[in-house]
């Protein structure tokens, strides 16, 4: 960023008093302007033993698979999120059931949610953000053409906790940063 | 938010292409100012039956206790800004646990994740956010002047879950929005 939010001069890389990390702070106003990690949500949908899966037609990772998800909005629940989502990117209706995996996304500066889910009837198609969605059989999964390594991680331990009968969460971080900003 | 942060011209609130939300828009360049919920992360932490309790030197809410939280940060996970700000607010080194509570505050536009931790050592002071440091047993938590709902939350759960023998996850939603602002 290069310019103040609240009044427009240029802003500047410094550590406000009292604080120990490098802000974007106002050189007329003083503002200091705060980035904190970004929420993704999503959910694993699944009927008779399908998982609803969607290709994306935007970038990042345009045609590539994915769970429906995308970022939290102000004003709603991470189950909120979660489920509009799915309408949104697979016209799907769906239940939201328990968390499913905590994945922190380092290098994007995101925190991935993901739910698992119920989609009660088999209606779906594609939202303006897909190119296709499709029910597929956990044995059909497109593991080599999955858009990003948090949904695989969300997928796998979704299949690995079915088969145990069981539901809990898991954390999960990735790290694709520089080896220098590891340090800090 | 008044100005670009990218040119530093005035925006506008419109609803992008493809959106279905009305954003801050630059007049000049066209770039979008996406606003999301932020993460607040603290925990419960935990030596010999007694919860370490910071009574706040800051506002919002100065003069009343609370559990170390504080907002994530870029380049961290969850567990590690739960620890960091009891180090910062407690200036204690804890243990963080399992996952105690997500608690969506709907009309300050934050998400609260709280977990479970162990204080190794009783060896804590209070930092420059917090008035005093104290370890208090249940039954003398001061329930009438813990500082926010989500805080009252967090620890009616671990409590009732330490009894139960049990660390199960929770979900809240806390929601003070006029009431026109719900509809949406």
């Amino acid at each position: 960023m290069n310019f103040c939010e609240k009044c427009g001069a240029p802003v500047q890389l410094a550590v406000p008093a009292g604080d120990h990390l490098s802000r974007h702070v106002c050189t007329a106003c003083g503002h200091i302007h705060y980035r904190n990690p970004r929420l993704v949500v999503g959910c694993v949908p699944e009927h008779e033993q399908r998982i609803l899966l969607c290709r994306r037609a935007i970038e990042p990772r345009r045609g590539y698979w994915t769970v429906p998800a995308g970022f939290m909005e102000n004003g709603e629940t991470l189950q909120q999120a979660a489920a509009r989502e799915s309408a949104e990117e697979a016209l799907a209706e769906v239940t939201i059931g328990s968390l499913l995996a905590i994945v922190h996304v380092l290098h994007a500066e995101q925190v991935h949610v993901f739910f698992r889910a119920q989609l009660p009837a088999a209606r779906f198609a594609a939202g303006p953000e897909s190119l296709e969605v499709a029910l597929v059989a956990p044995r059909d999964i497109p593991w080599d053409d999955i858009a990003f390594r948090s949904t695989d991680f969300a997928l796998r331990r979704y299949l690995e906790d079915k088969a145990a009968g069981a539901e809990p969460y898991h954390f999960h971080s990735i790290d694709q940063r520089p080896r220098a900003e590891h340090a800090g």
